[in-house]
């Protein structure tokens, strides 16, 4: 019999950066014992996204980081909308560009990740905030 | 008992720019009676597409549309595909960077955004065009 | 009476480029028989991504490439992860800006894809891949 489940994970960042949170995530799926389903992920949020990216070299990060940096620079020229801080404007154009929502299939209890898939909050601005992410899961 | 509801929005764009889509996607989730639930909004188009941005202050419609305007400029030279006019492979890239499809968890009856998130339709070409958006819920 | 079923179609790619899936994904929910429901297609990768495109004028394609080249050039002194090659953090970057995760409506028995829409498997890397792209559906 199909069911559901839903919940909403708070997330500390320390500024921008990626917060990895697949354990969190891969935890509340198992606990709820169903062997197959999907699970979408939701980051309330516009100046913070999410992202699934390589887990093993953290280096990856660091080049993720200033690649985004680069392309969306903190230039008040740039922008008419400033009041929030030089890096929110840059922070809603990084969000703009990856995404605010991930599904995932559920195989045998788990989130089907690839080998090098991890689950990340990708903090867009500098300062930490408390992330809501709302996860729910279709299943059974 | 799970059960499905679907429709199809059709909204007029104004040529490149932003449309919110908040208030028909609320009103007719609310109109399915359905307390939990997944829904998925689908664009059918490729120059085109959907955004969760910040709906407060306008003045980051204008940044975002400024920002995407020259990450992909309309220069005849960069591009092959040229049929279609010098905006039409633009739009094709900026469709490709944002999303043709977003997914929200459905809480208490209403799609669970956050405080600051509206739900836009991003027309990337220069004239006003008629864009469907295939809402799906999922839920109970 | 909502029932869900999941396959993984294997993909291999021809280095950096895009592979058509359209047929795959279309033919496999054709054969589940299930009139009402959504899509959703997983990859299992953080080097190669999923993308709706314009299937019509090839010249797309290799616009959408060059443009991503450029965005996210080899050139190794911007980034530290090099250890898999000058092509492999371009790739993760493209991932990024791309989507790892795609979920269309199904209509009538089959993804409800606009007239101009194709499902692509997006390679970044050179070499060619087999890659794993998790097909889930729900519905009835």
């Amino acid at each position: 019999m199909m069911r559901q489940a839903a919940t909403t994970l708070t997330v500390d960042t320390q500024g921008c950066g990626l917060v990895e949170v697949s354990n969190e995530v891969i935890n509340w799926v198992a606990k709820q014992g169903m062997s197959q389903g999907l699970l979408t992920l939701f980051i309330r949020h516009t100046s913070a996204s999410l992202i699934i990216q390589e887990n093993a070299d953290p280096d990856v990060q660091a080049d993720l980081l200033a690649f985004f940096r680069c392309l969306a620079p903190e230039d008040g020229k740039l922008y008419r909308h400033s009041e929030e801080g030089p890096d929110d404007m840059p922070a809603h154009i990084k969000a703009a560009l990856t995404n605010v929502q991930l599904s995932i299939p559920v195989v045998n209890g788990l989130p089907f990740l690839g080998t090098w898939q991890g689950i990340y909050v990708f903090e867009h601005r500098h300062v930490p905030h408390k992330r809501s992410v709302t996860m729910h899961l279709l299943g059974e």
